[in-house]
């Protein structure tokens, strides 16, 4: 039998004093949406041990806030930070627990844990949720990890647990959002055509929208800034270029796109 | 010294084996949202051991789904049942928890908790809400705990722990919620005329609104039904009243009030 690595110290110290340094039962899990190329993505990390892909989750510290735990977890695991992140839902399913996940990660190192081991119950997870944009050059900097990959919402597979139906509960709220408030500011570059945007929204969506509905509805919500460039290059007329007014965009995060009652 | 009650045995059972019956560190409270008499009140229950009032709220069991915790604390609590309960936020901060709760209410028996005991921990809590109409009958019939009571949500005092500011959110929640989807079915009787529903938004905001605006805003969103029926016995001119149409309802629910993209 070929001899097996020798479990690492932060792997020994999660199983042997884990349960004295975080909260039981209780874990945090990271929906981050990027726009690119045109296609709505999420981050995701490959579990080698299972040979699925997982969602950048964790546990709380039990003196941490859980928002603190989120953005802790998610600089951990990809080395994301600086961006806006929000509870969306609670999944909190009795069986959404999968102990192998576990199990067969330290078994790779030889260790069998302990059925009565903290790791090997249920876990209630929060779910949160961000945007981010793609070609903010910063941030594909630091996402170096070669196991952290952006995978095209439309071809997830193989999510370990519950994971897929907590991306599409994510989906189910920004496209609820997409109906009062905007947004876009974190998904496109500074500078866009209207056909760019309106391919955010369709992407989100899943549907096509007129193009002519689309202008009108998105010009009347007077959140955008009309630039003076034009985008060059194209085969096509050469159109125009937008940017989103930040104090407009402010104030209908705040009133909603129909203003207030 | 006076004789202290013996404790009883559901206080005797959650303190010595309620981690074997319940998730660890997390329990779940219901802000209930009532409309009556023009004004918006919520459901508290009075927490004699230290003259505070709290919102009913409980703990999980090790096999239930977070939701089904919601509704049997609910019901277990106050009797109320078969109504909508929705997540709106997890309260996560490391010090919200009070362990002299717990203790307090355990003395009044005459008994210390060790500190050692599950109860004596953080507990994050999830956060549900639900809207209630005052005037169904078995509704009423069923709260009938002296320890229950609706409160003003602009008259709440001496609340338990982090419960107003839950209770806060809430209202938040409601208020975010008022600026896209269609509300009141649940809050308003069956019947009603332009001036009650008004009043219901104005309370939900806490501010006054313009009545010609307002009822030009939710005639247009085409959920009302206009019922061949006047109020009588008013001294003012007898106004119409108006029913929800359960089927526009249903889709503005759905689509949001201002249609889908």
């Amino acid at each position: 039998m070929a001899k097996k690595n020798a479990l690492p110290p932060s792997l020994k110290q999660l199983l042997e004093k884990g349960d004295l340094q975080y909260q039981s039962g209780i874990s945090v899990d990271c929906v981050i949406f990027g726009f690119h190329e045109q296609k709505l993505k999420i981050l995701l990390l490959k579990i080698d041990a299972v040979d699925k892909w997982a969602l950048p989750g964790g546990f709380i510290k039990k003196s941490e806030p859980i928002e603190a735990a989120a953005y802790r977890v998610l600089k951990e695991r990809t080395g994301v930070q600086h961006i806006f992140l929000q509870q969306f839902h609670v999944f909190g399913d009795p069986d959404r627990s999968d102990a192998s996940v576990h199990q067969k990660r330290y078994l790779n190192y030889g260790v069998k844990i302990p059925k009565d081991n903290w790791l090997i119950q249920r876990f209630i997870t929060i779910g949160f949720y961000a945007l981010i944009d793609f070609s903010d050059e910063n941030f594909k900097a630091e996402v170096s990890d070669e196991n952290t990959a952006w995978i095209d919402i439309n071809k997830l597979s193989q999510l370990m647990m519950d994971h897929e139906a907590i991306v599409l509960k994510a989906l189910e709220a920004l496209r609820s959002q997409l109906a009062y408030l905007p947004i876009g500011r974190n998904l496109m570059p500074k500078k866009f055509t209207m056909p760019e945007l309106q391919k955010l929204y369709e992407t989100i969506l899943d549907r096509k929208l007129d193009r002519r509905n689309f202008q009108r509805k998105m010009l009347g919500f007077d959140i955008l800034n009309k630039l003076s460039e034009i985008r060059k290059g194209g085969a096509h007329k050469a159109p125009f270029l937008y940017s989103f007014n930040d104090k407009k965009y402010q104030k209908a995060l705040k009133d909603g796109l129909y203003g207030s009652w």
